[in-house]
């Protein structure tokens, strides 16, 4: 059995973030140190950027200052997770290999003097990464600092050149085996396209009008799948030398360029970089999204490996965090199952492309507030640490998600531009969250067996295999509810008869699908007792189908909006945000599903992990939480009764 | 004589669409042409993109589907409009010939995997396509099913590459004959630009900052005649195998990138695609605009080649039509001269780029509303097929249109960007559409001595040949309007002395134009009893001239706004819809022309074709309109005495 | 000594334009020459756009119609200023050398075709310039109408190619001596950048994701810096052909691209091209920055050597420049210190790319309004030349400004997208021009010791020299004024520690910089007694510091918003306009540093130069102001005791 986190926390969550000590003088690490122990740091990230430092000449290996470095974290108890320097590639080897360099779709090339400017297809960009990587592995595998393995950064880069279409007609000639079948997937007969060789097929490069939207989809999938190629080739060469340090590479929050679920098979643990955006009002909801997401994969607790303490750099305006927010977000992410609380990064750089993005220890210093608010933060860590790690969170309802149904969505020419694959994803579970809902996420091919409620949002593409477990699940007793845009597809994005697949059709109670109405930026669509946004439809119903709202004027006045069979709801419209909610809680009682708690003042989130309940304020006024009997709250020792008083952005840890 | 649409029509008003067979299996054909006949559909577009199925390897011929379905087709007693694949060559050619691929302005390739991937230049692409199209016609001269020659489609394509720049430099030569005539032309004494050698000259590439505009302006000449040489190639090979076969080609709607009057001279038949918003409330008249040009285009009856009978995919929001409206677009295009009603497409796509665009059969399949419209036009068309083929418009107004007067005029670095020369085309011709005045377009070379009155609603660059044409035809008793912008500049785009031609400022009586005062947006100019937009002008009237209105407001106040000498007008401004159209009535009126009737309901459009008069309800309310004497609606049957009552999108075809 | 700007004026001011007689036949010469000397015109620019003419091959040399022409001028009087026509290289340079093209940092190729399109690097560009630019002045080295030197035109052309990023690396070679050097000024530590040679730096290229900024940063010293020595290079071989005659190059307002402080140093006469925005309510501010600017630069009289004497044809929509106030703006120039007051262009050109860019004698020709304004100004420059070239303009206030602390702070991923170098820089000045305070502009190495304040608008990166510099002015007396954002980087775009110099802290009395919070669109910070905008931040003052005012608030309520030490003054916001003129006024008047003059009407510009005293009125109704004694207005002839009525834009030069 392969190792996972539980090896690394052992009661302990880990709180830290990527040390760069690179860009500081060694007198500098000395000072790091002393203020990590006070911050309650106990893990950091090395090396990730640290390749033109290891190897600063084709074959060149400087491990002397790294050795020092590991020493140091070692003996002042601080851990390592180790990071393949990969993401980066020192300038020499687009030098040397101009061919590592990715391009365009427009056929540009990615230069160095960036980051991650690296083909996940050239042959001497994969020679020169295993190499750094197996020195590396082979120099550290006893170290005691060792802690995790950090494979790569932020996997992301495509390549539209000529070593990367040779890989995209060996993959495509794996998965279709026929240039017949290949033709047939991307329907090609429409617009002249029909291969004759596949030494005629090229990533999707900028054509003259329009591109082939399975191609897209397919080099989408290629993408991801050469990505993690990289990745499992570097994995396999560390798990060699070390078989029980687990082995990570962190994700980009709800990134549309990996197909996460497939990933997170190959990972020891799971782990993903979260950057909500302090001035968002719905900043907490994104941070709760990715959290469920990423948990769900995980299948258990999960590492917050990058957070900000406070601003980022690449929105038009970067908003620090304001006082108490990030101590509050910190906590959400332990409360829906992080066993770690780390951060991009420990000192804010002086110099180079992220400057300007905050680190654990500012700018400003020590004597700056958000190091006194990440000292607060390491210290009450280490207090819930032992109760905390290791348990889990239990949901009764589970919102489906699936990177080749967005894939296929997010193309040109389609109904509307303004429907967003992401956004109608935030739209309903905003609603949950609101409604104290507790969340998983699934695949569609999972086992939904344990859940009382499926909610899916929109899922524009599905296998026969998904539709079969979604009509198993309803048949079994499950209820589900299901937006538009459902179904449409097969998963070579071919239109299913009808518009949408007929066994949905079926099952939902639609008879025919005349039309998609898509709204206008700022229209809506009125129904019985709300509003629809986005989208509407020219559905007819079956007869014996339940029409649970209507459209109330203009074009489709009087025809069905909500439709359902049974247990089997259609949301032909999205309904605005207290509506959705509205319904869904009603659905969701129904099926049995309770929010984590009732009658909670608004901005207040409650989660259970484990037997713990945690509450967060997310607002800025003192207000008061009626508790289901007595607590102790393990932050402050207090014993509660019947009620606590949060303050601004107060956070409870409640042991029953 | 060549043949024309006459010869295809024979009392009967083609009824159908783009038919693409190869995306569906033979059994699909069967119930194709079970449900054409169903409609009423007469007529089919084959073989627009079916150059990969024809020819899948460079030189195989596969004919036998197609002779499969030409049969099958001619069984059922549909015609067949025959298409030249060369719209979109098959990946090989690209592969195997990389210069068959455009490059743009600033270098790029333009891959094959979407369409329209040829250069107009390329040696090869011309090669390929005769040897294809020749194939073809020699193969289905004699086929009975063979109704009419479809060249391309929508041909658009610029090319800045290489070959591209070899071919602009011989039509250059062959325009200029010497260099000197050339640098004289496009003023390259300015900015240094003077060339010592044919071998200097490029398509307008990228440069640092600004491009030549006569040099532009010419490379649109070139582009729109290379364009057209590869449709004069190709149907001089189909008419030499079937000279009694007319051809055509498929103009889009008002493309700045095709000189259409000189093409139409090219053509047996002129078509067009159409594709109005549904959810733009003047897209009935955006039709009308385009019918009324093409009608024009062809001297009489034409074709309207594509129209959508329901949603298109590259709006950003693509409405579906209302209840109705295909069918009164359909028939307003008829009303208008239209001797067929096609679309694209038949069946609905599954997949590729358009499978969103919809079909006369959608993804809603037979029960979708959609195709239960399209049956009741197709038996509707063939009700008033007999009285309607061959007749012809009448018109006593005028509008000047020429595409060299709008290339030349959109260009960078003008006096104000908000000038768009369709966008004042579409202001004036609504002032005319909306007061009910019948239209023809003219080129500014055509004999105008028909018309009551020509309006120009701006005419940037012309020729002395076009001045003279306009003084001639105010010598001789005609009524002209000019909007601003006129006559400014000569073929090579060069500023005419005192910055309008001296002729038209004597025939308009304006003695001195100081100054153009462009207006922002929102901003207008406040004038006589009228708020004039757009633009505005600081000029001094002739003695003798008469001043209409003066500017009210602002610098300008006092000065003239709209002045004439006898029957020439010129407006310096873009009075507001209401204005103008009051202003053109009462020209109009004096002049001798006459709304189609008088007292119409609003949003009702009254066209006559031949005896026959079409009312058209663009509104969903009923309305009731008097009528000049009974009628005979040859829709219902309805013998009409004094009134008839038209519903939502009511059509109502009357016979005296 | 050099000579300078007083060897070509002699009394006069210089009035006349660029002429381009290549455009025209020679008899139009004649018609030229005869209307200049009617409009008062003195000297012409001439042979700017030349090159093609006078090299029309490869080698070949035409200069007899420039002989013709310099003789025609300098038969009427007008003098000649000359220019290198290497700002335009013919056709023939790129064709033959495509090297000498730039690429932008895309990699794409700039064309001929436009102008501006050669590579600062190339050595055929500099080979070819060297050769014509020596064969134009041997030619004209003698001839009488020899006024002027104009090298080039507008230097502006980046390169990221080939040949520029060998002579990128020569640069920093010269800068850093060694890589390690490099290394560290750059921060290479960060994104594993570190260079192991030379050969592997490049231009900044465009990357997967963001730039090294210190790279960037560099790349513009470099470019300024290749720029610069193109401009050495010509000038050096005019100057040994006529080492009396001044040379110059126009530089363009405020542009970001050239270190104009660097540049002055090496011209005999500094020339600016300039171009307000007619329309722009703060256009005549922006003149008057621009002029106080150019002035500091030129220690002295400058030259105005561009404007538009109406419409600009590069803005969205190019108003005409309403009755008067080009006169107006003409005469703000004089009084901010210009003893040269040109046009582009003399005629209006009929064709290319700038034919819609109007002229001194516009398309309108001799009757046209402009010209009529042009005969007036040139008749009234003529009156007053005599009294007011040579003389000086004193200020009180010098407002900081360096290019690389610009450049530093002009990148991505920083605080705030909203904040513009530019546009902070404009709302100081506005605050201290509104409150008609006269202001010179310093390089924060210029001595200071002679202002009575010093405003620092905004100065991101400093070097220590810089910093030391003002320290030492506050120390001797000195008043001092910092917005935010300065001192917060070295010379390297390195963070100095406490995100802002300390030395600086410590002068105004800022303990610790916590966060910066940036303000968004439309969000103000409430303050006591005003708002600010754009910014604002979270500082402790220290114990002994001033604040002058709070936050009142939102999370900063209770925080200093402007603070300081003695007379060294913080300002952590920008106040809305109102309030930072108050407050400059009031830090101003403790200083000593009075307005021009006292109760001025709104929109009246007062301007002191030598003895005289400017009055503008930037107006259009009459005002009525109060003058401080008996004057002569020079340009009546009135003598006035205790008033003059300014009429709309009216003019008044005043002697005591």
């Amino acid at each position: 059995m392969r190792p996972g986190l539980r090896d690394v926390t052992r009661g302990r969550i880990l709180f830290g973030g990527d040390y760069n000590p690179e860009q500081w003088p060694e007198e500098t690490w000395r000072e790091d140190v002393r203020l990590m122990r006070e911050a309650g740091v106990n893990a950091v990230t090395v090396g990730v950027f640290s390749w033109a430092r290891l190897e600063p000449r084709p074959g060149a290996r400087e491990f002397g200052w790294l050795d020092r470095l590991m020493d140091l974290l070692h003996e002042h108890g601080i851990g390592v997770v180790l990071a393949t320097p990969t993401a980066a590639p020192p300038p020499w080897l687009g030098r040397l290999h101009p061919d590592t360099l990715p391009r365009t779709e427009d056929g540009r090339i990615e230069w160095w003097g960036g980051r991650q400017h690296f083909s996940h297809s050239s042959a001497a960009y994969r020679a020169h990464a295993a190499a750094i990587t197996e020195a590396l592995a082979a120099r550290y595998a006893d170290h005691p600092a060792l802690t995790l393995w950090h494979i790569n950064n932020e996997y992301c880069t495509a390549d539209h050149g000529d070593e990367a279409a040779a890989r995209f007609r060996r993959w495509l000639r794996a998965r279709y085996g026929t240039l017949d079948a290949l033709n047939t997937a991307w329907g090609t007969a429409f617009w002249s396209q029909g291969y004759d060789t596949w030494d005629g097929i090229l990533p999707p490069r900028t054509p003259h009008h329009l591109r082939n939207p399975a191609q897209v989809l397919d080099f989408r999938r290629f993408t991801s799948d050469m990505l993690l190629e990289c990745f499992t080739a570097e994995r396999d060469i560390v798990t060699r030398h070390t078989p029980r340090v687990p082995v990570t590479t962190n994700f980009m929050p709800l990134f549309i360029g990996q197909d996460a679920w497939r990933w997170a098979e190959e990972e020891d643990v799971v782990s993903v970089d979260l950057y909500p955006d302090p001035r968002d009002p719905l900043g907490a909801q994104h941070g709760a999204l990715v959290q469920d997401l990423t948990r769900s994969q995980a299948r258990g607790p999960w590492m917050l490996m990058e957070q900000a303490a406070g601003r980022v750099d690449w929105r038009a305006v970067n908003h620090p965090r304001p006082r108490g927010l990030h101590r509050l977000w910190s906590f959400q992410a332990v409360a829906r199952g992080a066993d770690a609380v780390c951060h991009f990064q420990w000192r804010q750089s002086r110099q180079g492309a992220e400057k300007f993005h905050s680190g654990m220890l500012g700018h400003a210093g020590e004597r700056g507030r958000t190091f006194q608010e990440i000292k607060r933060i390491g210290a009450e860590l280490a207090l819930i640490g032992g109760e905390v790690t290791g348990t889990r969170n239990h949901a009764d309802i589970a919102i489906l998600h699936d990177w080749h149904a967005w894939w296929a969505s997010a193309q040109d020419s389609r109904p509307s531009a303004r429907v967003d694959h992401p956004a109608v994803l935030h739209a309903w579970h905003r609603a949950l969250w609101e409604a104290h809902l507790a969340t998983d996420f699934a695949h569609p091919d999972h086992d939904l067996g344990g859940y009382r409620l499926v909610v899916v949002p929109q899922s524009y593409a599905m296998t026969d295999a998904a539709i079969d477990n979604l009509l198993g699940y309803v048949r079994a007793g499950g209820t589900l509810v299901c937006g538009f845009l459902t179904g449409v597809a097969d998963q070579d994005d071919r239109i299913r008869p009808g518009g949408m697949d007929a066994r949905l059709r079926e099952l939902f109670g639609i008879d025919v699908l005349h039309e998609w109405w898509p709204l206008e930026e700022g229209e809506s669509a009125d129904c019985d007792g709300f509003r629809g946004t986005l989208w509407s439809e020219e559905i007819e119903a079956a007869e014996d189908a339940t029409v649970e709202a209507r459209y109330t004027g203009g074009e489709l006045g009087g025809l069905p909006a909500v439709v359902r069979r049974d247990r089997a709801w259609y949301l032909s419209t999205l309904p605005e945000p207290d509506a959705l909610r509205a319904l869904l809680t009603r659905i969701a009682a129904d099926a049995g599903a309770r929010p984590v708690l009732a009658g909670l003042p608004a901005r207040v989130e409650a989660v259970r992990r484990g037997e713990l309940l945690f509450l967060l304020h997310h607002g800025r006024d003192p207000v008061t939480v009626d508790l289901p009997g007595p607590h102790t709250d393990l932050l402050t020792g207090d014993k509660l009764t019947g009620q606590i008083t949060l303050g601004r952005y107060g956070v409870a840890v409640l042991r029953p």
